[in-house]
């Protein structure tokens, strides 16, 4: 429930923010058709329809139906089939078969998004909401938002025609020069989120570590790195590898990151959101597994950064200079400037950190607390944002997860290294 | 290449055949929308649009560019993207990942038709043609219309909302009354297709066998019958199955008909291309694998028929009185009438013998010879044609084949017993 | 229960007969230490001291316990443990954890035997047993005799030390030269066991079938032959196989018959109950599936016989010269004299039909009437008997059935043909 | 290579220390019969006979042949037969493929062992050996113990006549009474091995880490506090679980810990080195997943520890009141005395941290390399020792880490939580 006070200026950028959230998410459904929309093109990727619905569905469960009773509901089935995870909230549509959900079609889900704007707009403006809540429904529907860009472009990638999400050539830049690297001292320092603005709860609480000295590259590793990496073998020889990784590599046949196919040309190319492209060696690789990333920092002599490492870098240099130049590209792009470049917002950096919870983390209760905290076994930490995360996540505190053998995110690598 | 002779009533007709065969296929995509006809629901199912596109394909890859040459081909791309198995003609796109082609739109998919439609006219006018091939193009099309039902029948049934292909509400029908026998005496016998109709090349050659003295079940096995086979624990008692089956039995945990499910008061239901229907008791059971109709079998006394002893029955009872009252019901209706009843048209009618060449059978050289042939091998004959089955398809010969586990077509059984 | 008259007689026969095959089995574990015994290399295969106490179990289940009581039992745990799949006299161990019964021991087992021994002695000389299940149960127990050799072979092929179960050198043979036909003329036969001899259930009624006239080759396919098929790139042609057949060959990586490998000098070796060999290219192939048998046959321009057709044969060649020249080799030797060679005791020859019933056949009631009937799904017929049958089994009705995709029984194929 | 300095004492109590610990392994595989050490339960364990080969094996090849030459090795098909993972040494027997090692026979391992310890007593006495290779060859030698028992237990579980390894009725004790804790207050604290004595690698650095306040528990949860869990239904209820987990415990159908079975009388029984025995309510629960534990701690409203605080715990703890009483009991036993009980060498304490690497952890190079670090992913610290664990691994740095879903070992839980 909000508090009373100076209650208008609030609501009035709530329902903003809301809005200006929500359109952003239907216009990126436009490109699409209805076909492109329900398919589903592996378990771990949902399809599009699904993340418009799911993500309204959000609304509905935890703002609307509990201050404007079931009846308010636009269908009673929808709690059924677009629920994600959330046990404390009922049964569930099996997430393998989301694909199959053709009905309701497209429109149906589109009216149900704006079914479920009207309602929250009457909500917000009469100040029956939780701004809590909604700030946490937006970051939700955010996070979705770069999921339905990963989900379409690996759909798209199986087809083999090959179609564009968007059609736009994307420009080629400078070498970004060899990597060099940037020391941090040994340091007491307080990590994790505290304040007014907004983050998950994994993000906190804020609390006290001991960081020993550590080296950062300046920037992430290239493309064109990891096609030496690839020619001098790296993907056959398991003394780069993790144990469980290179068991992985071997089984599922990898010998380069996720999309890339060589052209008949011997031309590595690879897949985008703008459709096929030829790999650009200046940019930071992406569509890379943990055990991949890991693999080559063993390979470069060096190691995938803590989170820790990686959030006292972030502290000190959350500066616009490290914010990948253009906003939602779609693409990686090569990364500018001197100093530490493009922490946030170009690809997502895999850690050397186990996703757990920091000290006195407590989950929230009831299905609230399911955001995060039930996650928190087998999954890496990933920090800084990629070309499709909202800019709204790009944020020194950020912790993003999955599991070390995924490829379909824009998960890249930057390395450290213990001071010589 | 056709003969010469009296060409023009021959063409004439094979034109109206023609269209009139592709025009009931296109018609049959109309109650869909664009998702319904991208989703495939199973491996074993493909989606609708691919049924369209693939029956195009099948008269472009073997009639029009061999004529034309391939610069008559709607699009290069859909030779890969819609064979199905003929390793003659080249790759093909993978089978279970049929549902990801988003692309080509339905829209273009029908234009692909309505393009093959327009060249083919042009061939049979032109007389550069070959029957033979046209006509087999048209059977095969007409299987792909049966498998098109049973699928969307797949699909819609994995949707929770149930949704309904076609909106009728099925009568029910008078009670067929207790099962009868009917007796056939020894006898030598010609089994197999002859003469100038059409037939695959499976349903051949005609060849003598002898077949000893049999009961035939006048019509085929009831919902009632089946219910009173789940009531009696048929599904949990190992002495009725075959050992495969009762393994796929336990491992699937089947306990009934597919798609049947029981209503909160205790009726059975199951998902038809009407929707959601109470089981009619008086209606043939379908939905059964090979396993289940066997395991039925055992438990009533009885055996499955051989595919000979089917066709000397059908042999002598191919008469009007023997097919399905109705056209295309969709689904299966209660066998009306006295003798042997509903033969053909009702259910397809699993049989005791597995699919293998007659003497003398030769597969056909090139792909036209990977038709059938390659089939050979752990499947098993079903005879008699169901209700979604072309009429063109219900003879006597007519050899239908699956694995002894599928459940997804208009399957049945009709019992056959020893002359005691 | 025994008939009374002449009792004796036949009683000191059974006896002898009796101790004779026991003893045979029990010799077969001589150069088996207690490890090699206890060990399962795959869920098909059992162990060696399973073979031993399964053969025991069947005579203290059917015969002992029913007369003496279950106290006669050696110990009541053993039924558990050593029933194979009968479901009607109790539940059963799981056949894939066979390997992990260290306990009981193999002298255990052995002691088994000789209690077992014992009390059927006393049984048969008290003349309180039934020939027929006597007979049965010595069936039973040379079936298992061959699968010991051939799982124990398959044991020792997993083990990097390619240990031999004997020691001795095969001796090389004369080339077969080239293969002939000889034509079986049009005729109405009788088909099937019958009389007074011992033949499984599956192997009758006799009855009557009209058999169109056919070539059979006058050997089997030898080793030589095969590589050519091999070096020809028959593995690889999609254009010679099954559709199952050739999705198996792609999975599993086939690329010749089971247990052989290239060794360094490019020379085919493989691994016999003698150790590793090379390849004898005038021995008949051995160790292939049915559809591997399917390829080559169509690769030859031939076909399978069906097992109607190689009764036919067997019934008129069932003479001396047709019987593999040792008994019991072990390995297969190739081919000597003219005519029809070898139809019996060599390899057993893959057939073009399915396992079915005979017209007629009925399953005896009780546990006994699992032995075949419910294996009628999914298997293919071999007839004529191998280097490790029993040669009891060499005769012209027997029926052996295994799976398409099986490859480790001594199975090979002889071609048939239309006549031209 | 050895120091020069005061070499005979030092070579005297490694031959002394060497001869006992390879004694202590032989002595162990005395229960066993040929059988019991040939056979693998499942891939995650190995056979007894492997365990022993192998341990011989890590001395052959990292201390003897590298000396003497590789005329030296006992048999040079026994490194590929008995190397573990370790890429760098070249091809290895696939680990699944361990139990069908029927040959060499146990008596040829024994003589192995014999073989290798005469060299290596040789190259003691002659000063030929690193002390340090000697050393971590022992601790090898002594996790190979453990796995030995865990290995055994888990095989003769599988066996319906449950054997025992030792005949031996545990004795029951005392109520532990009710879970009490302790406050750790705010530290600074320096974590990690340091000093002369042996550590694996993955103990260390020293390095040092702020660690906020916490409680943890003075024992471990007992078998009867288990049952309340089961009894409540803690197995069923996803909010107890994390999201990987929950997954687990519905795919395997767990509802109790692993060897956990109901008698008919509804007591609980478990399956333990002496066979299957009741279960003691009073005794830790062991045989739990990571999963498990961490549920189990959600429902009783407290975490794990993290294995910082276990370490900060175990470092003021480390005396003997804290190790179980009796050394290697082969059992669990009920936890006595006062204040922080039984923290070593009861069960295994799962921890809620990821097995990393600390800061500046590096692998040495060479095969030694791979002994901790490439299984750095996926796997939880676990604390502690078990019942039998060797005593020399009883220390507060030991990091023991298994996948989180496993069972076999002798796991159990200790809880923590933050300060009210």
């Amino acid at each position: 429930m909000p508090d009373s006070a100076p209650r208008l200026p609030l609501e009035t950028s709530d329902l903003a923010r809301f809005l200006q959230v929500r359109d952003r998410t239907a216009a990126m459904a436009q490109p699409l058709s209805e076909a492109d929309a329900v398919a589903q093109s592996m378990p771990d990727a949902s399809p599009a329809k699904w993340h418009l619905a799911h993500t309204a569905w959000f609304f509905e469960e935890f703002m609307v139906a509990p201050v404007r009773g079931d009846t308010a509901r636009f269908d009673p089935n929808y709690a059924y089939l677009f629920n994600s995870y959330y046990d404390a909230v009922g049964a569930r549509h099996a997430r393998h078969a989301r694909g199959l959900l053709t009905r309701p079609s497209l429109k149906d889900v589109l009216a149900y998004r704006a079914h479920v704007d009207d309602q929250m707009a009457d909500l917000i403006r009469a100040g029956e909401y939780s701004h809590d809540l909604l700030v946490l429904g937006l970051a939700h529907e955010e996070q979705h938002q770069e999921l339905f860009y990963t989900d379409i472009l690996h759909l798209f990638a199986q087809n083999p025609l090959r179609p564009a999400y968007r059609e736009r050539t994307p420009s080629k830049t400078a070498d970004p020069g060899p990597l060099t690297w940037t020391r941090f001292d040994d340091v007491d320092i307080l990590i994790g989120h505290q304040g007014e603005a907004f983050a998950f709860d994994c993000e906190g609480p804020r609390h006290r570590v001991f960081v020993p000295s550590f080296d950062l590259a300046d920037r992430a590793v290239t493309n064109g790195e990891w096609i030496a990496f690839i020619d001098a073998g790296g993907y056959r020889d398991p003394a780069y590898w993790l144990s469980d990784g290179y068991a992985v590599c071997v089984q599922r046949d990898w010998n380069a990151p996720l999309y890339w196919h060589r052209a008949e040309d011997g031309q590595w190319m690879t897949m985008t959101l703008n459709g096929p492209q030829p790999v650009d060696p200046n940019a930071p690789v992406t569509h890379i597994s943990c055990y991949e990333a890991d693999a080559y920092a063993s390979f470069a002599g060096a190691r995938l950064p803590t989170e820790i490492e990686w959030e006292t870098a972030g502290q000190d240099h959350a500066t616009e200079g490290n914010i990948a130049t253009e906003t939602a590209p779609l693409t990686p792009t090569p990364q500018t400037g001197t100093g530490l470049r493009a922490l946030f917002g170009d690809v997502w950096e895999w850690t050397a950190s186990a996703f757990l919870p920091y000290p006195r983390f407590q989950p929230k209760s009831g299905a609230i607390g399911e955001y995060n905290g039930k996650f928190m076994s087998g999954q890496r930490v990933l920090r800084g944002g990629s070309c499709v995360t909202s800019p709204d996540h790009l944020r020194a505190t950020y912790r993003n997860f999955f599991h070390p053998d995924k490829r379909w995110q824009f998960s890249g690598v930057r390395l450290a290294r213990d001071p010589v």
